[in-house]
């Protein structure tokens, strides 16, 4: 692989090509992510989990992707056995876990703390996840996704729907479908429209995505319905939170007979009805199987093998 | 091994051939659970643990197991450090550490949690306990030991002692003794004998019990005592419950020149004499490790291997 | 390996020849820890992890150790989730764990509890801190440090700083360094002196060192700065503490031109300046990473492999 990223920290280190590569990677590793040809390529590495905020699916697909390649892991999945407790900087505790790791992945609640730390190792620093900051190896999922089974990304329509202000997952995902020429939409109340600052972002790059409140403008049109939460602590009207809700649940109604598949980062609440969970238009389980070859690409391109 | 239970659910899906398969297989894995012999029968495949309720004894003999045949282990010990603490359902973190996983263990606080679990995931599902109802790898691993130590189970005298109306171990372990003909005891308080249900079972299937309030009437007779704790929470009046726990307790006064053995499911608190431990009839901790053989030979049976 | 400790408990147990043949294995394995050499030296073993009191460090130097060893490593880093929190006793726990474990780590805070519990299993025993009582690996590694940056150990000069009252670390150190003829100096405030009783017993091993409360004393003569935490519990009035703290606290200028090394076991809190982590004076992250192939010595010490 000729990926050269020494840290994977936001989307935006990201060119095209490495992104292409990582896909073009996961692809290669997908028989071993599904226990169907083993693979030794980190027989002795070891993965340092630093998780300062709990995140099972992404703490479980880096382990599995890992443990897969025959590799180990070390760390903490929250900070109370840690010695965090103990009043060790952020710093400190990262140098510590590079003395003993080939490679760190991070969470924490802290926007720039993946950057930071990065800075302070020798090792490859992964980002799972800084507040409200990025978290690429989730769009690199969400891309790989699409590729696998849309068969591409370029000329995909893509709707973005629900929480687009606070959303970390759509604003890395919204940038790198820029990158391939996706026609985007998106989907939210006026409370929660994506930032005039990635939209801005997105418009220098010359990508111009439809803006609208109303889910059934985009469902005769879309491939794919990217779903997110909607919080209700984004509203100090509980009546209001509960009418915005109900207008943007994906039920089975709205879907049947379209020409789409419906994803979501996970995990997800009841703004998606259960009975699509076993139809065909959801595949947000699938696209959580999918960060396990992602993760896999990554992990093999940042941990140098014997 | 002809064995063919997709999943682990309850030892009523057991037929008495299913039962044997096991023990025959965990036979031949004793060395390797012994760390005397290697293998590499699960290289390469990830066991997905999740547990809603903490358990150290099963989980850790499950990824003993798992790791002692080179497989890996992913999932959560308790619920703190998962996303269930961000609202997400039961199925829904099935089917996502499903798509990590190759087999799944839940131990979880409902009766009925492990069969539903198995019915929305693919991948084979073994139940470590759900509630007040089954945790089948406990009943194997106790007829295991009882063959491994007693050299047969078929024929033996064995004494259920304790608490045997809320003990989830001795209903299982009672249904299955009755399938090899063992000769049971019940020996309980009044206020925690066998539920009639269980007693009725029993007789449909031609087993019949002796059940007692006086331990000393089966000292002299049977070949094994399995012991319960009886809990403080059963009773409402505090100097009660002292004095049938006393009057339940084994000490080595008791059994001393009785040709028999103690089993007990751990964790004991006081209703085993520590001084037993040191003697030849305390052998719950043999039992203990008779539990990753077991295991072993589960795992091996319900993950295909490459 | 001639070593032939059966279990790791206190750094008094061990002779100079055993200490010796654990810094000579270690430093063969150090490529392993490095992660620039493969092992399969403990396939198939399983190290029993009994973390009664948090600890990132020790912990995860264990389990890379053995992982980079390739075995595998079962346990718990914290009694929250183990059966612990049912009531069971110490003994019963290790007795379980050992069934299924080819080695035990423990740490636990009452002094004596790891010597306990290798009475009462088969298996090896390391103690990794027990109270205020001893934490030998961490002696080991410390030894090991300076061997490996100093060249030697006979002939050194090492002032310990900082709370020598309290401190497990520097208890063992003192020990184990006077067997080496190390010149010590103890530098500390008079209300953290180093214990009478550790002092006469260094005293009959004709180990003398010079005690000073003034740690400019010691600047311009000694090879190793070992720093320990103050920490505020130990003082009545505040002003007290800070005014010590602040007279204990290494910083660039206090140390700048001199000709030697700056040790901590960590983690640190402000006793070092951050200026120093960035300069060739601070070695205490490189004395982090050296635990790792002295802990893969003592675990490649006491499981016998295959």
């Amino acid at each position: 692989m000729s990926f050269t990223l020494k840290n994977i920290i936001s989307i935006k280190d990201f060119s095209k090509k490495d992104i292409n590569e990582i896909l073009k990677s996961a692809e290669s590793l997908e028989a071993v992510a599904r226990s169907k040809e083993k693979s030794d390529s980190l027989t002795g590495k070891i993965l340092g989990m630093m998780f300062y905020e709990p995140s099972t699916r992404t703490r479980l697909s880096f382990e599995t992707a890992m443990k897969r390649l025959n590799g180990g892991v070390i760390g903490f999945a929250e900070t109370g056995a840690s010695s965090v407790t103990k009043g060790e900087n952020l710093a400190d505790t990262a140098r510590m876990v590079a003395e003993y790791a080939d490679a760190l992945v991070i969470r924490h609640d802290l926007e720039g703390a993946a950057r930071y730390v990065s800075d302070m190792v020798d090792v490859p620093v992964i980002n799972a996840g800084d507040g409200a900051g990025q978290h690429p190896t989730q769009t690199l999922l969400d891309l790989f996704t699409m590729q696998r089974i849309m068969g591409k990304i370029k000329g995909l329509k893509v709707a973005l729907i629900g929480d687009l202000k606070y959303g970390r997952t759509v604003h890395s995902l919204s940038y790198a479908l820029g990158m391939y020429g996706v026609k985007m939409s998106f989907v939210s109340p006026d409370e929660l429209k994506m930032p005039p600052g990635i939209v801005h972002d997105l418009n220098q790059n010359n990508v111009v995505a439809q803006e609208t409140s109303d889910i059934n403008e985009v469902l005769d049109e879309v491939d794919v319905l990217y779903v997110t939460r909607i919080q209700k602590e984004r509203f100090p009207d509980p009546e209001e939170y509960s009418r915005i809700k109900g207008a943007y649940r994906i039920d089975y109604d709205l879907i049947k007979g379209k020409d789409l598949i419906v994803m979501h980062p996970l995990p997800k609440m009841d703004e998606i009805a259960h009975e699509v969970d076993h139809t065909p238009y959801g595949k947000y389980f699938e696209q959580a199987f999918y960060g396990v070859p992602v993760r896999m690409a990554i992990l093999e391109s940042l941990i140098k093998s014997f």
